[in-house]
């Protein structure tokens, strides 16, 4: 590799404010999606509270959107942890994933303004899936070019862990996406029960024994 | 817990990093509630000035909604110079409750395009109440967890005035919210009154002391 | 002071970045006074050329509210050089000044908007005055309560640089925007003049001694 | 250079930390290009992918700008890298280079509106190159003005990598620029496959020998 490209991204601390900077915002930004209901100043309290009420479809998608952001925040940072060094492919691998992180607003207000169009559930599956896939391939660079810093005892563990997470997760995504040829808000329901079971870790069977 | 769910979100730097983007753009953005008054370029210097004035109750909005912001931060912040270890789920208290800063902004044009509504108010209040309600639950998690590095001499005394703190100002930004019965501008001016003696510490009766 | 405000906000590396952050978001979020000229896909080269030219004085403010900004985050950050201790009340000097700091988009797009109205000069000067004012409001707490780490030799000439830096700027807008009285344009040259002087730092009559 | 100036802009983690705070908004504010392309939300799911599909142009730049930003932010933040100590100018070379920055959002906004119009790539190369320009005179300054830290036998080699890359690079996006006056989708597609060798290093002579 070329002097310069040696250099290039080696400092990760960088990536990591990137990455949140780029978070944050997303995570911040679909609040945009959520507008005044009712345009006129002189509205009754009913119809407020009717046009409020209104917007329930729109606070579901940001609320998933918001887990959806989270969980692959969580999984970035995660897999940062165990990286104690950067090369400029690595970098990349984080660039991209971060092109897929500052689009899912689009999805978002694509899915919010069709919620019930099974090709809106297609593009936020797509969405999802490529920051899974961009994820996973992070991490398998990372792994394949001795960028970890795991102990020699644990290393077997936390990469069959850090893979077998994305693998599992993008299945039920998956499943979930398809059930929008039954219905999208089960579609929906199920994806944020996904989410929610990641996050409050309900269902973790491991659990038990710590 | 899994070996996965027990590295993730360990590293608080990254949490805070996360936490001052999400703050930071959710306080710039309040300012896109404030729009040019008045559309045509060609405009005498006492229509503009008249459309300025007409933009006070939004000021006062945004003025208000960057104090609950400030005020919020400064509380999320000052947990975290207690915390000297994260786990998956404070992580998570940490994203709900950065879910409800990332609100603030639609809880403040809803306010401000309906200043003398009271759902509106409703609105504001059930936000504030949020993100009072996910802190005091993000530091009991916290404290029942081992989280926590305080001096044993030290510990009842902070953890209590953490607890007592965001109790306190609850209480009376629900008295505050609950004066849109009588007037929504009084309401108002009573949760800014509230934020200002937080943030001067007008009120401090301790203050003598130091 | 209460328990609870002495550890408040004494973490500066949390300020550094909540500021840097919103710096960082007020900047970029300049751009979108600057839309698309034309609306129409279908524009002649010379169409969209006439368009673009048509943008020109909102170039102009464009580029001396990144000056403003630029200019007020190096004064923030110079005085965080010396701070190595804050408390409750400078975070919120520091708070305030971030208000003005997410304040100059929204000026901007007034004075953008009616850039041959003096009304907006006024409005523009406000927010410049309210950025010094709270600055050296900031400064000259820090400096009453011991919350700077200034070698004893240095500490006065260090304190009178910092405060005559602010008071001579400060004169030096106010001069300029009083010559909106003459002409906007020549109000707005002078003040990014005085600008282009401070970060280019031309007339600096110190600088031969170096 | 007087004392005020001396301090000013010594920090380099502040400046790094502005710049990254910059890039992830600039790099997520691309987003904004990308609007639901349907506004009924009772459409077809053929209405929705024939609006999803007429988005590609879009998409296109979308991506161009993605890698824009990245590329700028890996070279900027590769120059740091050798950036021991800042100063007042070598702080002002950066907010003009974060200038630039903040305003690729813009020039993608006006291609992606024009995309086949000769004068919105004009503007776009006007953007890359004047980033390509102030990156290379901030690293200049650093070089001329002792700002660096490289070890002796190192210098030469770094220094000529970083302006080699630089000059190199500009010239290829000149003539992919310039091949707009062929074909506009011709000039895009030169400037993302020089993109894509950067961010891949594809065709990295020097790598065989690593």
């Amino acid at each position: 590799m070329s002097l310069y490209n040696q250099i290039a991204g080696q400092r990760i601390q960088r990536i990591e404010a990137l990455s949140d900077g780029l978070f944050s915002i997303a995570m911040t930004i679909l609040v945009f999606d959520l507008k005044d209901p009712v345009s006129s100043a002189l509205t009754s309290e009913a119809e407020l509270w009717a046009g409020l009420s209104g917007m329930l479809p729109k606070l579901l998608t940001y609320f998933m959107s918001f887990m959806t952001l989270g969980i692959f925040w969580a999984g970035h940072s995660t897999q940062f942890h165990y990286i104690r060094q950067s090369d400029r492919n690595l970098l990349w691998y984080s660039l991209f994933f971060l092109l897929f992180v500052s689009l899912v607003p689009f999805s978002t207000i694509v899915l919010s303004g069709h919620i019930t169009n099974r090709v809106s559930i297609g593009v936020y599956w797509v969405n999802i899936f490529a920051l899974g896939a961009s994820l996973y391939l992070h991490w398998n660079y990372a792994a394949h070019h001795g960028l970890l810093d795991i102990p020699e005892a644990e290393r077997k563990t936390v990469d069959r862990a850090v893979r077998k997470r994305i693998i599992v997760a993008q299945t039920l995504y998956a499943f979930g996406a398809l059930l929008c040829l039954v219905n999208n808000y089960l579609s929906i329901a199920v994806i944020l029960a996904i989410q929610l079971n990641y996050a409050l870790g309900l269902f973790d069977g491991s659990k038990r024994r710590s």
